[in-house]
């Protein structure tokens, strides 16, 4: 084991503070990261505050990892010392279940490991995240970076990017097809950037109306303001796939009527209370409402390939660790364009 | 036009009573059938009493029709005097919109002509249905029968029965899966006797224990009570696909989480208000929620075909057309095993 120092929380009413506890040392196929950025999700905040009601304490989060290589294991293919290097929200899974066998870890039958708040396969112990020095990772769940893009700005993009690449993949987005992104946030703002690399014809809805330009800077090719329903109205039946990313209680059912017979709705965005679903809306068109789940190590690798290739990142405001909690209040008032990166060069200071 | 008796309403509270209308005469491309049996839907109540809101009266329901050609135009191929035929929910669509180009004339996009209530395109006035002494359908719109069938218990898949084989079909349900149906009733029996016959494992989902070993006759190989967890517990992540037959209001999560990872339980019974739907278990499996409705005219051919095969009739209680009022009253009970079909010889005596 060895000393780290990081930002955690020893309770759901305590804000994030310096933290000192130990990783374990390199193993075999290992590779230790010093982290240099870590974005900020929503899920952080969820865990530290014990929202999901299952927090083991302490809790430190964080799983929008980017840094370099500083040691690996003795059988280490993929990774050198001085490489880049990313991680996500996974850091292991059983490897075995017909999901893992299919490069889908992230719907492990028997649960992966989360980078934070999981249970840690080689210790026992809980796993603490990216809000931190270094971390310790198995070679299988740590991917390479890109080396022409902005590394702070490659951070979320281990989240928020592969949490829509992988749908938008899935559901076989591309050219000459008409695609929803609902909501422009963390997770809606990397959705319109990806479905316009993947050549389609994007269309962006909002509450806002001063989100349009953005949006449309961004890459949609349309932006529909959603409470306005006579422009939603015009789009009735008219979607091929249509991506929601939106986490707070909605009406689902406005969004499932624009979409053509036999297209779908996905839900990446995970409001906690269940949604309302009128039963005809899906019937009349043979509609389909489902829900995705970031991707796999081998799906995320892609996408980060994708992204050098097409020269996409997150929009970022970076913030110095100790300002976590302005971040996470402000993250609560949607007032941030469009994700938090924690600059971990200001965590020694901090500490 | 020709005169022909039936039995129709003109308003929501009245019952169903004799009544004396005209049919259009046989065109070009028209069949004319003398009505054998018809079958009675749950749709036909919802219409007769207007709670879909959209009934105009007087409404002479039923779109569950067989019987014998009488006359043909002079262009008609497919049918001569003397055939057995018969008629589904549709009599007719636009024929030009891309569904309608697929085979999907159900999903037609100008919306397709109702056996009943809709509006007859011939004529411009609300099509009357099947609880009558003949009917004039395009031949398009006209359906084989196998002639080894009983011909009163082949009524009911004219829209029971393919509203459960089109899903079945749709989602690829065969052997080595193991298939879901949520409901014992008229669509639910048919789609335990279909599932089976396609070879899959079949679950039936009931909330009545007095079920069961009817369940078992019609081919369940299994049968859960679906209000005692811990048999519903046992089939956890276990499902390739649920069909979902229940129109009353009930706890669809309980069924989603029975689905494998990427597989789509389709709701077929039409709740009349919205379904809560836990996105974190559509999320965390990549599952679907779906809708599917009737079929269309070829798969509704392929399925007739496929019954007589199979020797896949509906099981019915046939009654006589002064009984539907009884008949209805008993079906809000679901005190009925499991279609109740009008013998149509009954109407003469009636009328």
């Amino acid at each position: 084991m060895f000393a780290c120092i990081g930002y955690a929380t020893e309770s759901a009413d305590q804000p994030l503070a310096p933290f000192s506890f130990e990783r374990r040392d390199v193993g075999p196929t290992d590779v230790r990261i010093a982290i240099s950025y870590c974005g900020v999700c929503h899920s952080d905040l969820h865990t530290a505050r014990n929202e999901w009601k299952n927090t083991v304490y302490p809790c430190l989060p964080g799983h929008e990892i980017v840094g370099k290589v500083v040691e690996v294991g003795g059988e280490v293919a993929k990774f050198k010392v001085g490489d880049l290097a990313g991680v996500g929200c996974m850091v292991e899974s059983c490897r075995t279940c017909p999901s893992c066998q299919e490069g889908l870890e992230q719907y492990c039958e028997n649960g992966f490991v989360g980078t934070y708040n999981g249970v840690e396969k080689q210790t026992g112990k809980v796993t603490f995240g990216g809000y931190s020095k270094e971390i310790v990772v198995d070679e299988a769940f740590v991917l390479r970076l890109p080396e022409n893009l902005e590394l702070a700005a490659v951070a979320p993009l281990l989240c928020a990017g592969i949490t829509t690449y992988s749908p938008l993949k899935h559901w076989k987005v591309g050219p000459g097809q008409k695609v929803g992104i609902v909501g422009l946030g963390g997770l809606g703002h990397m959705g319109v950037k990806l479905a316009h690399a993947m050549g389609a014809h994007v269309v962006l809805f909002t509450t806002s109306p001063n989100k349009v330009d953005d949006a449309k800077k961004l890459g949609a090719d349309e932006v529909v303001i959603s409470k306005d329903a006579a422009q939603m109205g015009a789009h009735a039946g008219s979607f091929d796939f249509i991506l929601d990313c939106v986490a707070a209680q909605h009406d689902i059912n406005e969004y499932l009527g624009l979409l053509k017979r036999d297209a779908t709705l996905c839900q990446v965005g995970a409001p906690e209370d269940p949604l309302a679903v009128a039963v005809f809306s899906l019937i009349f068109k043979r509609r389909n409402f489902a829900g995705s789940l970031i991707g796999g190590i081998a799906e995320t690798q892609e996408m980060l390939d994708f992204c050098g290739e097409h020269g996409i990142t997150s929009e970022i405001e970076i913030i110095p660790i100790a300002e976590i909690e302005t971040a996470y209040a402000r993250m609560l008032k949607s007032d941030v364009k469009y994700r938090f990166v924690i600059d971990m060069a200001t965590l020694k200071a901090a500490a």
